[in-house]
């Protein structure tokens, strides 16, 4: 393996840039070339490729987003827009590719691996969704966002009858919600894996207004419904003022955290440590505090599943 | 002049804190006793009042919020109400009121007034909406809080076809939404006090898209309109992909930025000045980096206008 | 057991507060009263002893600092002290004690079990050095803090000779100079546990002056030496500008991150649990994103040691 | 005037990209080419100038540091080297320069207009000490760095006898320690301008301690002397422990303020409009909120003074 390439597919994470550079800088230390393909898998299509130095790496570590960028490509979803692909980097004469982004970008790889490329990837998305890897690049960062903002709201000091409902990213996964939730002591989390009952809602924050609580703040993933609409039911149960914050793409931004840069680091290292090896159809993943590879197969074959006892911590904690 | 009371009313502003630290220190400065009123004119009429001691509102500078809480208070627009205000004070025995808040807080001080008690008022809202001011304390830490989201958005690198509106408070002044879009490089910036044209906005983003652009941001001041709607007739006209963050009550909170606590600081302190100068019917503000007195009717009598010129600006450099 | 009580101990850390409330809440949840002990054993000998409530912990979760205040306490170190604590708990009729602080707050909790008095230990301390625990709660925190200041100095785009020295907090342990120099890109890291040369040192800062960067960062745990003199050394081994940065105690405050909330939110409640389980002479730890019951004496006898692997890591992709 | 050119120079100051966005956009704006020249003085004399487009300034306005960078130049002080800098100008056909830095680059652009070649200077430094002017660019920036930074050391909750002392940038001007201490309430802001006490500092720290405050903080600007040197003295003085924090180059960072990227933006379109209205040998200034032109003579025969009523202000509010 003299050659090997790196994109960033799928919607982008913070640490991404940290994980590419983590490629860029071991694959020359283990005396590869690396290059750098643009815009994902329709970049690759279109051969927008280029051949990244340890200096195009440099001051990136810190930046949210992808100088990589992504997109989507519904070409590279046929067998035709693959075989370009594949031809592309026979092209380059790159001998593997490794695939920063989520599940679905996974399964593309595994394709062109299927098509006889040798591919690893790196599981880079906010949502933390991706099963076989305790944690993604990404969420950390995007927990710390949406607890900086909830802190905000909890900072306006009024009168007791009033709700905040924030609702978060996470189509799916309730991961996001569920671990801000937690953090910022949430009085209500909903996610997509655990049904809500408006009443517990409604019984909940009457409960912290009889206690004296200043405010009430419900989190809400935006797999589970509007968070305007949600809101304005809340308001209708319990005729309090009720205001809503909906995030939105403030949570794929912002400088990743040193949590995020360190888990990009080991990730992106491990990537190319497994295309050395000879492995492929693979990808990097941490388990208990180690970075290790595990089959696309194994991975594709769980169910992600968030953490629950923190669900029933949080319930705790927020009485 | 020997004993005098701080209250905050309306919405919470960051560095309100540091205005009534301000009032309490340069109070006892100049010999006074400083008492405290909690929840607004609704804690004044049932004599939630305390005295304040140099340590009460030690620590409480960085914080954003008010330690002495707000509320809105219906009993306090009837002059019966306002009546039982009068009574508490003269039962507290002091000799003047310094209101934090904004417009309607101040109408509210100036009623007393008229009953014979003399008010100051410290304009305090996030709005920056006061006629008679330069900068209300707040406002800088909201705008601050804004770009500091909107920094996050740029961040995210994917297609050129994307837009992302963002919803900002005002509802009737577009000052958040003009300073913010300024300072942000926003393509455009709706705001009440200029009405806008939907096919302005899409040919700005198709220029801005032909041009090779990222991305698109546009703010909305919630005067305008629900962001929601703006962001799907956007989506309609344009066909491209438009995201959408409503910021809420997170511009409301945070700890105060140095220009918000410089101000507060020298407002409070002024507010104690002008009292002990037998001024009355007043507000404290600053011109021309000048902190002076205003006559409540001076101020009144204008309307608030942002700076214009802003708005022109953004416009030249946002191509 | 009715009645447990909590006290936070040694320097502070972010996410204490987070803690805390997890016990008082965990704790009322489970039925039992719960005490706070103000300023760590100073305060528990001399029985500064109150009633938390559901309340009294609420809006800290997000709080830097502890609640409870901390201090150091020779008297503690006596056997006559710690008789004197024991007794004060056994006045306040407590059952059992949970003592949130670093290595020497535990070696203290030991002793008051050995006298009899069960004792759980939660680790609350930035350095990250404890036995037997994979984390402690501050260390993410500390380590984000750190970077975000080096983010800043990264943006100063000057001449290529320029070195930036940092010094950050780790007398005996180098993690939060390993972690955050891993995370930040740094050229150098100079940890306690790894012996330095200056001479590769000034060879890796020629060899990144050559390769064009414009400008070169060391990390120097202050258990290293003064960051002042070793920016003196490389100062006049180079001939380059080197400006120092000593961060001091920036890095013990800060809101915590989701990381430490969640963190000391699950080690809080667990420390209730364990009480109520029976357990005493123990230490809460987490392993493997578990978290679990570890003796103390287990923990005493392992020596810390950060992630080496980590350090080999941060070598290879600063080149 | 057909063509401008614009160099930022000296140390760098958050903002200084946004001025150069405004340059270039409003440049654009106005029918004008516009082209950056690198590296200040040094990359002038070098021709070290390209030519820059609406794209060139894209996603620029909110990073810290300058896309054009700055570096010394001893060359640019001999009369040969202006004469070089000037040929290299008429060579690329530039009809004017705008230099965005601080006094010293000032100077040295009123030498080239001596020589006949027209520039504008806008103020873009963190130390606020350009005399002319309320504010220069990167100030705000660099205050709310210091405030963030001190309120972590605020957090910290310990015992009653503990000073932290934070140096801060000033050589010469004391604005950043005034308006930071101002800001964060420092019990003691040491600045160049006034002749500090250790006597004093060292009483109002002992009325601190008896008023039972927690921490004491005094602000030093570096002019004054080394903040190590006198938390020594203050440790003699006191037998406190003395903690010391040296900000360094952190505070030349971070993505810029709302303020300053808005200043910014107005003094850098003001800059092209005096190029365009024939003006040269001045500099930008913002004057009671109004962004005007002034003589760089005018300028330079006043002395920059900080706003000593803050100083008392200060005073009267850490008692």
């Amino acid at each position: 393996m003299k050659r090997i390439a790196v994109l960033t597919s799928g919607g982008d994470a913070p640490g991404m840039n940290a994980a590419i550079r983590a490629v860029v800088r071991s694959g020359v230390y283990h005396g590869l070339e690396v290059y750098g393909v643009y815009r994902g898998y329709s970049g690759l299509i279109q051969g927008d490729i280029k051949k990244l130095e340890l200096g195009s790496v440099g001051d990136i570590i810190h930046r949210g987003g992808t100088v990589l960028y992504s997109a989507r490509c519904e070409e590279f979803k046929t067998e035709e827009g693959r075989q370009k692909a594949v031809e592309q980097l026979r092209k380059h004469q790159i001998d593997g590719l490794i695939v920063i982004g989520g599940d679905g970008s996974f399964r593309g790889a595994q394709k062109l691996t299927a098509l006889g490329f040798p591919t690893i990837g790196v599981p880079g998305t906010i949502d933390n969704d991706i099963p076989g890897t305790d944690f993604t690049i990404g969420f950390d960062t995007a927990i710390n966002t949406v607890i900086e903002c909830i802190d905000k709201i909890r900072d306006t000091a009024t009168s007791h009858e009033r709700t905040y409902v924030v609702e978060v990213m996470g189509r799916d996964a309730g991961d996001i919600a569920l671990w801000a939730g937690l953090a910022d002591g949430a009085e209500s989390i909903l996610i997509p894996e655990a049904p809500y009952q408006l009443d517990e809602i409604v019984e909940r924050l009457k409960r912290g207004g009889e206690r004296g609580k200043k405010h009430s703040i419900i989190i809400v993933a935006e797999g589970v419904g509007s968070g305007v609409e949600i809101g304005e039911k809340i308001k209708q149960a319990t005729g309090w003022e009720t205001r809503v914050t909906v995030l939105g793409h403030v949570q794929r931004g912002g400088s990743p955290t040193a949590f995020d840069r360190v888990l990009a680091s080991r990730m992106g290292a491990k990537a190319v440590e497994l295309l050395l090896a000879g492995e492929r159809d693979k990808m990097v993943a941490i388990r208990d505090n180690e970075v290790v590879g595990v089959d696309f197969d194994v991975a594709f074959s769980q169910k992600h599943q968030p953490n629950m006892s923190l669900y029933e911590l949080a319930k705790i904690l927020s009485i």
